[in-house]
């Protein structure tokens, strides 16, 4: 490990932070996570129910992978903690982030018969990692919601495991998963994806005058 | 009471600038109230015709339950106190918020033939105070808009009681009133509601394209 | 006079950095003055071609009613200083405010053919001096653009002198213009007619559903 | 040069921060330059793959016409160097700015069977450097992405060449390149024609009303 859990809370504040000024985490919703060390997983972990404007670095949480706090502090993970550690496992990432905007809410509900979303032929696409080229085509799942959050990790690694290439997942009028190896991958990761969501969206308003 | 008035104070404030940043507080509109004691009910409430965005902890009022200054201020208080402390009443509540948005104004006036607007099926319905679930169906009542405030309580009062489960209501034409059991929590029902009406009208123009 | 030429110098830039954050005086856009002193007349307004999102106080001039630097500055006033001080002596201001915005331009466009833009029925509306009930109809002038700035402020005193009531006016394809007693007020103005521009903007959008 | 390279670097940060905050650089993409010396040419340039939020002024790569890094910096400068020297090379700019931003995006595709789009009417055009008049019609032209950078470059410098007076260009659905005499210019004229963009692609939807 390059950081330590200090930094990275510190990191991950800095990214709640931003992400609640630009209304993709209102209303307490979304969590954060990143790996402190690999083997036994320490997950750096956003608390349950805190105002992601006022996150503070001694809030974040430490948890192992059964979702326990390590850390000495009296609170409750966010109850979709499997979900984070389930895409940590399944992917190797090193950082999972969720968020709640109103263009992916919005995508989700309108492409979930589709069972997904194809993105292609935009320069933003080369942003994701190993995306060399415009001309990609991105496969952006959809899953239906559920609170029963075993079952729900169970279909997100399902489906991770179908698509090995996806960069990013959404829960249908819920909210879009994405990682990377660190934050910094997986912060540009969600601004992307959050990008050609709301892009796309904006296209089918205005594409209907041709 | 945990917290003091000059705490109480500062936190609305807080929240003041946030929201005025968001652009649901412009042109001195909007109003913002929390209990400090509740028998007799003291009430630190936003002055009237101040830009929130500028707004200081010391410019906060205490204010009775007759909209009497009980500070040592010489302003008015909102117009709209009679409609908080009517809130305050119905529900227990220990702030309320009322924004004016340009989402909540449009969705007021698009469903005031409704009566109200029924979300459902969104994840973040689940921020708002007891609900466990997205298919959760929260209503929100729509009042028809008055300048007199003394009816309008009285209507908001009706519309509390017929509607016991709701999280907040519309002044058509005008805004949102939302609250909670202290500031914070007001604060997440309000950015959750805004949210909600802001993804429902964009999803009514993009839907009619299918 | 309560306040001095650096108080105002002042306001005046906090005013310029807000309104350039919510795009309203992007690409050195826009215009701002303040009265200092009336009689004879000194007013405070923002140099020809600067950032208004990097504006300082010691930028900003001293112009007299002929557009002529007083102060101690080797600089341009904006080529809209006529139209300011036009607007001064027509209504009694103390203060002028002139933003680009996105909605603005477009309602001016859409609108341009009816002369103006009739406002009612808003909440919003109260904001404006002297208005007690969202009942209340403002018309919005709209003035065909030109770049005769002399020809303009002529006809810029036309129309206030036919529409004692306005609180603003439009120049098509260019921007608004609004006013005040003093900059607090001309902020709250400017705030209330772009928030109603918008709001009006996307209900045209959103209305055709039904 | 009036200005040195550490100042020039620290104004490209500067605006990089600033466009981050607008949505005009996210995910990492963009990249900005500025001419530190002309013969032999310097070129300040961002570089490639860091989060333009969190640009710091030490990070800004000094490179030269062939894009190699003179400074002292193991990093890579962006790939799109050798964009920003065809412009600075046909056009003279002492800077170049280019961002993706969601209307930007959605132009350049809408409008990319017409090989550009025509802007003309708008008080706003004023702003870029040479133009006196609303009446002015800005011809942006859109060229086909790609990416092959010496192509891309070759194909720039044709079109450069071709419309002597455009003051941008977009790439399709990548971004837009705009530029100036300086980086105070650059920034003015990327912020009107994303302006223009903006207001153009909303009046397309907003229009068809009537």
């Amino acid at each position: 490990m390059s950081e330590s859990f200090p930094e990275i809370a510190s990191s991950l504040v800095s990214i709640a932070r931003d992400f609640h000024a630009r209304g993709w985490l209102l209303g307490t919703s979304g969590n954060l996570s990143a790996v402190v060390q690999g083997e036994p997983l320490r997950l750096a972990m956003s608390p349950s129910g805190v105002d992601k404007g006022q996150l503070l670095p001694e809030q974040v949480l430490l948890i192992d992978e059964r979702v326990q706090i390590v850390s000495d502090h009296v609170a409750k993970p966010s109850d979709e903690s499997p979900l984070h550690i389930c895409i940590v496992k399944e992917r190797g990432a090193g950082a999972v982030l969720h968020t709640h905007s109103i263009w992916n809410t919005i995508m989700s509900d309108l492409h979930s018969g589709d069972g997904g979303i194809a993105i292609e032929g935009y320069e933003m696409l080369k942003g994701l990692q190993g995306v060399s080229t415009h001309v990609h085509r991105e496969w952006l799942p959809i899953i239906e919601n559920s609170q029963d959050m075993l079952e729900l990790a169970d279909r997100i690694g399902e489906t991770l495991r179908e698509h090995k290439a996806a960069h990013g997942l959404l829960l249908r009028r819920h909210g879009l998963y994405s990682w990377g190896s660190d934050l910094p991958q997986a912060k540009r990761h969600v601004e992307i994806l959050e990008f050609l969501l709301e892009t796309m969206g904006r296209t089918l308003l205005i594409g209907r005058k041709h």
